[in-house]
């Protein structure tokens, strides 16, 4: 956060509903509200857009005092549906959380980009692999976003990377390349999922290939039929944003829409959606097991909720507007829609971190304003282009031990680890491990002469840490080294049986294999040389 | 905290009911509870002893592990009645809290004693003149606890001090000397209080000598009758806790304990406290105006929340047993009631910290046991022997910015100031600033290596501070030096008028009252001849 110049703020985790709403972002289901002796209407933040912003809407008044980058590292709030692996969705979480204040849409972009200069400069220097992911901004506003994510069969998320191309793209947003016009068959097997809309007026239909199932399940009744498992949940909610995901059975769909009692009264619309591989005029209303006979006069020829024009939805029976939706939810294998050659591989994924331009989001309802000259904007004031970014510190630590522990314990990288190396003496070596605890803590200091010992010092100090650990412990050795191996420090010094008379020690670096005999004159050396890699 | 051995931890703010129940402290009225999406009972943590009791019972399991001192550095909540004066008082405030594990109480009072040192050691280092109080340790619980208070009008707290020996102690538990037995009148005028317990079914009446009050008021008579206020409620609370201080008119007071339907059945009861220079046998029930001529045959001979012959109350009309409690507040002039000859002062003050000896207030109830061996405890376990210990971090910025501040400005100690020193170039001279910002600089790491170089840069970066900061704004020289003196650095360095041609700049510390033109060649010994001072 130093090298983009941005200060670090404390704000308050209690905010309030009233700035929630002028925001609009009042009826969240996550937000913990608090009940005060006032009932007040407190509640506690989950990410700090809204106080933020008003706290720059009161103190920054010209685009002389801009760009301004403030970030914090506090804790944040949410109501998760379902918390669990530990660190990884808890309600209440560590995050570090930066903000950005420019006045033109153009300086917000290269605020943007150092933003992301600085995250990869901290993602690298963790040295755990990571994705950079292109993402949906979704509840967060603004057009642009980028996550980072850890790879991990324990991850919630997935993401879509090509083998050939820098296409990286987490599911919400990931397309895939269209197969070839020519195998498009206009016959092809197809089958229909019917939802409905969050208000129960409009029911929607959605034609989309007949997933390969086993030959045992097309000949069973009782195999599941049509459902949202089959389709792109992403894609639809992009073509129409109020389909409602929680009702999956198309039976209930047609049963809810038919006895709605207000759509009794005003038309019963329905939407009819088309995979590009379904060619429409093969289709039939009536065909199909699924396809209510509903009363055409009960269909609206147009929904409130979307243009069809610009969508390409066929809106009731009318001719539709065919767009080149691709419905079918995206596999490994799948062609990358930005190359002509890759394949997507889709990773499950720990999202860790995320950048977001905002622009006006929130600038403007909170009247977050700056005065401005003529040249830039005529008024004379512009609402400030923002952006927001965040890490999840305590889920990344949660992460990280996802992504590099093994059957005998955790595996810190060097930045994060509470120690560099420990040293483990055996009986009788007790003594003698204090002078190589000292020799290798001197390690520190000399090697750092070169890159500047100040900068190095200080850098040690602020993250809180020692570089080296004796184990002073009065336990046997063997449980020194199994203890050692849970903790999970990078480099491991033993003074075995090879200590006394020979000198040797026993270095062990467990993530990177390696388990050998150093003489402890060549000790700093190795040590160092190992460290490097983690 | 690192001097006395105690790690740091990070427990969750949030906490749970079921916890707090265990403790007996669930009904606490300042618990900010939270609505969650399952009515889980969560609430916000206004302090961590059930959390890390509930972690030591489960992590700590011999006495082999003890002592453990566990410390972090994080946000309270507490659902004030009146948050107030910004940081002082307020819903979410920051908190250094350190809980202490013994298995003796001897090991328990040693480990105080260490904390009171380290305590003592921080606060000294703060250079703010500060008090140390004997306290009441209220609900904390425990029986042995001293507040930190730095001395401030804008203080709710009264801290009584002897003029002559070493008695601090706070309002809740501050005693004055009695007046000799020769200067006691048995016919001392007096006056009655009376109020009404908790549970509204019995009276306590007070007797204490006739406030002075002014001969207009003596003949007004519509002046305040007997009132709270005129008493000591911390002594009456002691005597009788279940008093109800929220009541003071004593006419409110009859009228409710004459309707209570409850006690119509049972037998209604009333409690007599005296002051010790009331000679009860000069009084009657029936006398005095605010005495009420009840039925005695509906007053019971003693009340069921206290015993009189312990308490030296006189229940009901019994024969009293007397004791000596000077019923009156304590003011400044009054006697010490430890020393024979001084006298106390009250003092408005901010409580900062607090340490108190628990013993097993919480241990025994969420049952954080530690096998013991027998010589210890014939049982083979006991319950840990705890300590809290709290710093109130945000409101200690606030009590020092109380403490310090003038009409110009903030004036931050040495310590917390975030730069020691400020250079301000005054026009034409920026240039030359910037030498003279690497010369302040360069006195820091010169200066270290007398105390050793690396503590010193440890601590600098520990502490996250640059040592001195170059006001490079494009503003007149006027605009910084007022922005200087309201910011409160401790030191201010300014090129003006003598700095070309005469190399001189202007050395100002507000706090000390110096202002003085110094040779640049002299600077950094006259610079660290004023920090040494703050």
């Amino acid at each position: 956060m130093g090298s983009i110049g941005a200060s670090k703020v404390s704000l308050s985790s209690i905010s309030s509903e009233e700035l929630w709403q002028r925001s609009g972002r009042a009826n969240n289901a996550e937000l913990l509200r608090l009940n005060d002796r006032r009932e007040s209407g407190f509640l506690l933040s989950p990410t700090h857009e809204e106080e933020i912003t008003a706290v720059a809407a009161g103190a920054i008044k010209s685009y002389k005092e801009l760009p301004l980058r403030l970030y914090q590292i506090s804790r944040k709030y949410r109501d998760e549906r379902r918390p669990r692996q530990g660190l990884l969705r808890a309600k209440e979480f560590l995050m570090k959380d930066l903000y950005t204040f420019d006045y033109t849409p153009e300086m917000a972009l290269e605020t943007y980009s150092d933003v992301r200069g600085a995250y990869a400069a901290f993602f690298n220097e963790l040295r755990v692999p990571y994705m950079v992911a292109e993402a949906d901004s979704g509840a967060m506003g603004g057009n642009l976003s980028h996550e980072y994510h850890f790879l991990s069969l324990k991850g919630e998320d997935n993401v879509c990377a090509c083998n050939y191309c820098s296409y990286v793209a987490n599911e919400e947003l990931a397309e895939k390349r269209h197969k070839p016009a020519q195998a498009q068959q206009t016959n092809i097997p197809h089958t229909t999922w019917i939802g409905i809309s969050k208000d129960n007026t409009t029911l929607i239909r959605v034609y989309y290939p007949q997933p390969q199932r086993s030959s045992a399940d097309l000949e069973d009744p009782s195999a599941p039929g049509p459902s949202l498992n089959d389709l792109n949940i992403h894609v639809l909610k992009r073509i129409y944003p109020d389909l409602n995901t929680a009702i999956d059975d198309p039976a209930t769909a047609l049963r809810i829409w038919d006895s709605n009692v207000h759509a009794k009264t005003d038309p019963r619309q329905s939407v009819d959606i088309f995979d590009y591989r379904i060619a429409q005029n093969s289709l039939s209303v009536k065909e199909g097991p699924d396809i209510p006979d509903t009363d055409p006069s009960g269909l609206s020829t147009s929904s409130p909720h979307l243009d069809p024009a610009q969508h390409g939805v066929s809106a009731g029976h009318a001719a539709p507007t065919r767009q080149a939706f691709d419905l079918t939810k995206i596999s490994t294998g799948d062609g990358c829609p930005r190359c002509s050659t890759g394949t997507l591989t889709v990773h499950k994924a720990i999202e860790v971190g995320h950048t977001f331009h905002l622009g006006t989001r929130y600038s403007q309802p909170l009247n977050a304003v700056v005065a401005v000259p003529p040249e830039v904007d005529a008024a004379g004031q512009v609402a400030m282009q923002m952006g927001c970014h965040g890490i999840g510190l305590s889920r990344m630590i949660g992460a990280v031990a996802a992504a590099l522990a093994d059957s005998k314990g955790l595996n810190w990288p060097k930045v994060i680890a509470p120690f560099e190396v420990a040293v483990l003496p055996g009986k009788g070596n007790e003594g003698d491990a204090v002078g190589v605890y000292e020799e290798l803590r001197g390690r520190g200091l000399e090697a750092s002469v070169e890159v500047g010992q100040e900068a190095r010092l200080r850098h040690a100090a602020a993250v809180g840490k020692e570089e080296v650990v004796l184990d002073d412990r009065d336990r046997p050795l063997g449980w020194k080294m199994k203890d050692a191996d849970l903790v999970g420090y990078p480099v491991i010094v033993v003074l075995g049986r090879r200590w006394k008379g020979e000198s040797v020690v026993e270095v062990q670096c467990r993530r990177l294999g390696i388990k050998k005999d150093v003489k402890v004159e060549a000790l700093n050396g190795v040590v160092g040389e190992l460290l490097a890699q983690l």
